[in-house]
């Protein structure tokens, strides 16, 4: 073996992703040493307990409960812990100490990324972290510098596994939400406190990552869009189905121009940006709806590449594993090529929309009173409120005896702003011809 | 705006791609330089004929006959001519002159890419071709950077428009070759001389440079194996079609474990890759099956990273200039950020296997005279020649008046060493039974 430059690894955090780490280093490593041109040595591996059980072997000596003196000295430091502290402090320390940092942490970089990269770019380190978002697909690399040269119009992304599998299978066997997470847990898909995922709160994190590095602005976190897909019934899937579209829970981030902006500001270009999350319609034949199961997909949408998609497993210890290594790689690899870190490009400073802000087309559905005017009422009401009807799908639910019986509308809209599409809906509900909103979904990707 | 660092950009080339890399360059420059953190001046563009039409408006004091001069002193040059010569002496030049390049001569690269590749090492400077392999779709990045902790076991690649294009057309339409060549030539999605592509060169070119990233081995052009699709044709279309697969002219790239290498000669680690172009039938449900028009994608199993795809437009210039750009802004960055060039990572140097080596499923339609016996012959040959049977289905094509008639034999086999199979249909064909080998092909992805 070629007589390489030796770096001194240091991981932090040794669960599912972080065991499956240390055991591919190990395993690879003369492979590794040739791929970067250095040694990597993993010098040891900080944990709170040190005899837990771990996924894997590994020789109990790497282990130990002193982080600080293990990145000390460390050339790059591998951050697996998750949550914010102590992730958030340890990471500071190694990009003060002069270490290049990988980390997966979605959750510290949605929310502290501008102070992190702003510590790296002071010592003139590198922050990597193509395992944060959707998994083991690599997405951070294209987004950064494949499409550095490009202007990104919108990203689709299915960046959630556990919440894709749950919409899936209510789709494919038609059962119910609730069913569908009990057996998601069961089968390990879905954790036993479910929130971060059916919430959407981890899409969320991504969305603002993905954003980010889109749209070179730093998105923070509050500013993301998020519902959940705990709304999302038997009944509504079954409708999307019948009017030719899946229920996906998406992470939209999109450049808009043209808009004027709330409270006097306006970006210097004319643009704002929107990033989103929420469970929308998209059209069976758009490439995302026939993504399965828990894997992940990002859709991109760029002035001059066109349409691009980014397509695999969104989760799973030894497949976020792959990123982190290629992480390591490319950290070793600036290691040895000397210079400083390239820092996070967020100079377009874009301003973010509210949600209001943002224009979709949206399917309404509507229980009403059978009897004649209706419509015209809601149709009225729509109209009324600068929403402009696409399609109109009206059947008979309950016969009446000799009283109206209930019928259902089904309105797909034109795009319309989401401020006034949200007050005529309140307007629809407080009228007296309507008897429930069922459903009022986004239209994306048509 | 920022008083950022100039760097001189010189452009070798101004078709299709060069013209819009050009155009861009001007329209965005503001916010190219944000994201690079220095201002790209373009300071000049040698073409043959400075007064040729140009598909975009530039300047005419930007053209220049002069690639020497315009090379020598440019921070980063982007060479967009194609061809071998003079395109190699022009980066040799720009790299011993300093200069960091952006190419997508995937001609080039396949064929001197060692020789370039040595060049940049020696002064440290860099080589980016995103757009080399796939056009837009951001592929060498994955390769050389995420994927490069993984281990890549196979990748399946469309990476040919034209040909996909011509195929999806086949397919859809039940058109014969020859017409939809004619129309994809009258439309522009196939070149007057459309050898390079439907013959497999463009596509052999491109396999070589993502076999080299993907198993960290300099892959010469000569090793792969290459077949076009002339032999198409709308029977055999029909015939795949009816089997639930399609037909596709795929690039396959694939490590092989546990093989006895030829004329003695053995890897390090007992591995061997094999790299190759073909028409291949692939099953209906497999995510390239639905890879329709001129795009393309590029699908990679790797060992810990699983199952990905990439997908978007293989060709097209304002799209082929996105990954170009892309590479622009690298080069600017790791200038700006100092330090030498990461170089190519070929250390792993695995053998690279003729195609008889490889092993694959097959697909054997024969027409046979319709007569008892026959099917035991053909059977018996096979089993002889150590190919195993998976399926078959016989039809009587043409009854016979007395005589025997004609009857069509599809065999599809279970994995069989390309040698062996070779063999096997030579004696088939010289059998006194088979009338004609209708066709021979590969499954892949199944």
């Amino acid at each position: 073996m070629t007589d390489y430059r030796r770096l001194r690894v240091a991981l932090l955090g040794a669960g599912a992703v972080g065991s499956q780490v240390a055991a591919l280093l190990r395993k690879h490593g003369d492979e590794l040493a040739d791929r970067a041109g250095a040694a990597l040595d993993l010098v040891g591996i900080a944990v709170r307990n040190p005899d837990a059980p771990r996924d894997v072997d590994l020789p109990r000596e790497l282990f130990t409960t002193d982080a600080e003196e293990l990145i000390v000295g460390a050339d790059i430091v591998i951050e697996l812990m998750g949550g914010i502290e102590p992730a958030r402090e340890q990471i500071l320390l190694a990009l003060g100490s002069g270490a290049d940092v990988v980390t997966a942490n979605k959750a510290l970089l949605a929310t502290h990324g501008p102070e992190i990269f702003d510590a790296a770019d002071q010592v003139g380190a590198s922050v990597y972290y193509e395992a944060a978002a959707a998994g083991a697909i690599p997405i951070i690399r294209p987004l950064r510098d494949s499409l550095a040269g490009d202007r990104v119009q919108r990203i689709m992304g299915i960046v959630n596994g556990t919440t894709n599998y749950i919409l899936d299978r209510m789709d494919r066997e038609g059962s119910d939400f609730g069913d569908v997470l009990a057996d998601a847990q069961a089968l390990g898909y879905a954790e036993a406190d479910p929130t971060a995922d059916i919430e959407g709160y981890d899409a969320a994190q991504k969305a603002a990552i993905l954003a980010s590095l889109a749209f070179h602005t730093a998105v923070p976190l509050e500013a993301v869009h998020r519902e959940g897909i705990t709304q999302v019934d038997k009944q509504m899937m079954d409708a999307a189905r019948h009017a030719g579209f899946v229920i996906k829970l998406l992470a939209v981030c999109e450049r808009l121009t043209g808009q004027p902006l709330e409270n006097g500001a306006e970006s210097p270009t004319g643009e704002a940006i929107s990033v989103r999350v929420y469970p929308a319609l998209i059209p069976r034949e758009h490439p995302l709806a026939s993504v399965h199961g828990a894997n992940n997909a990002v859709f991109v949408q760029a002035e001059a590449a066109g349409n691009l998609m980014f397509y695999g497993a969104g989760a799973g210890g030894v497949q976020t594993a792959s990123a982190v290594l290629g992480d390591v790689v490319s950290a070793a690899r600036r290691h040895i090529a000397g210079g400083v870190g390239v820092g996070e490009s967020t100079r377009a400073n874009l301003p973010v929309l509210p949600i209001g802000r943002v224009t979709t087309r949206y399917q309404i559905t509507l229980e009403v009173s059978d009897e004649p005017g209706v419509l015209a009422t809601v149709a009225g009401t729509l109209s009324d409120g600068r929403v402009s009807i696409a399609t109109v799908e009206q059947t008979v639910i309950t016969e009446g005896n000799g009283e109206p019986g209930v019928a259902r509308i089904v309105i797909g809209t034109h795009r319309a702003l989401e401020q006034d599409l949200s007050e005529t809906v309140d307007r629809l509900a407080a009228s007296g011809v309507v008897g429930r909103v069922v459903s009022v979904l986004r239209v994306e990707g048509d």
